[in-house]
């Protein structure tokens, strides 16, 4: 459980009141006084601001206690998290100083002129001698934000820029986020590929269904670096992984599992078609309206194109019908659709990924008690499926090999390899998919897709490493 | 001079060649061994980077010579402005390293949603809680890059990238570079009204003229971040900074003097508009095709209004024609247009911006002769008019107070403040401008920006040292 720290400027009044007054207050509402910054300090008064660890205790709790003080008055309070954002949280930075006029002939003008010079001759030479070679925009509308639904480009921002950190922490990438004003499908695709010159990768992030898919396919046609829409790739990549490892734990093949998933929204199409490029054989996708069935005529293209492979399931019904005898549920719908009887109806040794957030398909204490291997996208239980295992190996592995898209097969690759940084030894039905914070997951994905773009002809360079 | 340095690699096989012959070698060809790296090392041969610096000998002068060497091999030479280039001249970094899950629950999900459920409901917390509130976007369509012309979106990087180094180490800007795929008025303006939500200002560049007025006019109207168009403003603010040191150090007044532009282009337009703010009441802009005169019928907007103002003469006819009697040349035109009988026709004590890069309107030695006050945009001569004084202040002082526009009010007050750089006892003939490694413009012109929106009540915030 995270602590939740929260920052109180206050003013007191050394007449009234003492700051011990103000220690014995925050003790007394079950809070701890982690750190004091005295901000201004005068004859009769000062002004500080204590951070208070919360510990179960509500904010309100402390604000009441401080309030009822005499010659304190309460002048702001912010929580830690608020906190970290002042100001936002990626910085842009020279990679080099301008010292002297010297340099600045160099990297402006008039020396960058031969720069610029070579790369219109020579446009390929924008992978070397610009951002371009390690720069990825993560750009959303908005439109299905977290949970949050349809809040903006304005409101989304943060969620890009903790994502920018990431690409940045994890794997080495620039990352900048675009958050565009509009959610017109082809004005997004014209703006994308307006702005796309300076960048060498695309990641697509919380724009809604079904828009994002012919965003995503457009681009990937209409632009030769790679687009990567991660609601969709990064979810199914991070799925098949931690599938791969539950199989073996349970001991079934891939080929011979039944598997439901649920929700064939954004990400559920994405896992389906990687299970059917991973060789699932029996595969039923359902949605609120049913099962999508093989042979059936759907309105959305992602459906119909579903309905028309041979390893899709023809049995309709909702999902409590379709449910039993599979191998496999991977959920990625609403919360509390299936209670502890729906998983007893499907095969001995369940497979259940309840990947809704923040309230998962089925209730986790039930899931743990029914599954044979279990896993949510949340943090408080074991086997958090998080596509943060994803983007960062998968754009440094495109960048590193100039790919021009990322395919099915890199996608795969990556899979495998996250897959694989959980030993034989350390796989169990708690472990089948490693932390985030497993400094083997980002070389092996970059691996993994390097040689699975070379393998399949999009990479436009082979890295260093791999000649 | 700036020196020229290539950095040559090569292979040495120790039986045939020592270093000291490379050495000698490069010595004799008239340079100058500055470094040396060993790159690998085997038994019987190194690889090996040299640093030469070439005085005022060619690159195919090293080359030769060391080609001449038995047992020395020749893998690649480069030059120090390409190496300066190589992976781009920016780099996005996280404020605050993510050190373990707590960090990332708080910078992302989950603990990002009420960060953005603060923005969504009061949109005005972008300015706070996202990098908007430092972040300018440096945007151009490689039509009008430096003197190369329309090179285009890939071409044009590196000078955006430059730019971007110089926001950040001179006024602590976060400028991120977007080239974009298009050249069409429409399409640009779509596309940077989509994608400003993430930025506290627009930084437009190097866009060929005329588009560049209605792109820039648009977007001021449309936006409510600050769109500065630099090659107009960066330029007219520097000139005008200049101009008003040197007609200081001539003794005259800006109300009295004629002054004749020449090139009524981007740059020249802004120029006129703000010499009239300005309080100039005698005023001759002329173009390739002659003056342009009060009363006149123009198909370019920006001329027709030029022609309606009460300070723009009535004389017809070309520059060579309208020069004599003037107090005051401001060349953005092209070189080579006046010679020394020119400058001779002008008033006593001739102020003479010959401004076009890099080969000025006059030869710089006939302007030094025959002006009172001569300048170029060049760095080897005296009085650098360089708009590199103006973006950083300009955009420093328009976020602090987040102001809505870039106005008239605020450009005057920049040129001013640069102006106020150089003090009373500096001022002389050859010194009237400050350089751009003076730390006090920055500081001068967040103030004047910041005092001049506030007055004209386009700041949407008083920054803390403004209470």
């Amino acid at each position: 459980m995270a602590r939740t720290l929260i920052i109180i400027r206050l003013e007191l009044d050394h007449k009234q009141a003492s700051f011990g007054d103000v220690a014995a207050a925050v003790s007394g509402a079950g809070g701890d006084i982690t750190s004091i910054d005295v901000i201004s300090s005068a004859k009769g008064s000062s002004v500080r601001d204590i951070t208070v660890d919360t510990g179960d205790r509500e904010e309100t709790d402390f604000v009441k206690a401080l309030r009822k003080l005499h010659g304190v008055r309460l002048i702001n309070v912010s929580d830690r998290t608020f906190l970290m954002h002042l100001g936002g949280k990626i910085t842009i930075e020279p990679t080099m100083p301008i010292r002297n006029r010297d340099d600045l002939s160099q990297v402006y003008t008039p020396g960058v002129a031969k720069v610029c010079t070579a790369i219109h001759e020579s446009p390929n030479k924008a992978f070397s001698l610009t951002i371009k070679r390690n720069t990825v925009a993560v750009i959303t509308d908005g439109t299905a934000v977290l949970g949050l639904g349809d809040i903006g480009p304005y409101a989304a921002a943060p969620v890009m820029e903790g994502k920018a950190m990431l690409f940045k922490q994890l794997a080495g990438v620039d990352a900048f986020p675009l958050c565009l004003d509009t959610s017109d499908t082809e004005e997004i695709i014209r703006t994308i590929k307006a702005v796309s010159p300076i960048f060498g990768g695309i990641n697509l992030e919380d724009i809604s269904s079904p828009r994002c898919f012919e965003i995503e396919q457009r681009l990937a046609e209409e632009l030769d670096i790679p687009v990567f829409h991660d609601d969709q790739h990064g979810t199914a990549v991070v799925v098949i992984a931690g599938l791969l490892n539950a199989l073996k734990v349970v001991g079934k093949s891939i080929s011979e599992v039944r598997v439901v998933v649920s929700g064939v929204g954004a990400a559920g199409v994405s896992i389906c078609k990687m299970l059917l490029a991973a060789g699932v054989t029996k595969l039923a996708p359902v949605d609120k309206a049913g099962a999508i069935v093989r042979g059936g005529t759907y309105a959305y293209p992602m459906w119909q194109w579903l309905a028309e492979q041979p390893q899709v399931e023809s049995k309709t019904g909702s999902l409590q019908d379709i449910l039993p005898g599979a191998d496999v549920f991977i959920g990625v719908s609403t919360g509390n659709l299936l209670r502890g009887e729906h998983l007893r109806s499907m095969n001995e040794q369940p497979i259940v990924f309840a990947l809704a957030n923040p309230q998962p398909e089925v209730d986790p204490e039930v899931g743990l008690t029914h599954a044979a291997v279990f896993a949510t996208g949340r943090s408080d239980y074991p086997n958090q499926i998080n596509n943060v295992l994803v983007f960062p190996g998968v754009f440094r592995g495109a960048l590193d090999c100039r790919a021009r898209v990322v395919n099915e097969a890199m996608k795969l690759a990556a899979a495998e390899a996250i897959a694989s940084a959980v030993t034989d030894e350390e796989r169990n039905e708690q472990y089948i998919i490693p932390s985030i914070f497993n400094d083997q997951v980002v070389p092996l994905v970059r691996k993994a897709v390097i040689e699975a773009a070379i393998a399949t002809g999009v990479a436009r360079r082979v890295p260093p490493d791999f000649r």
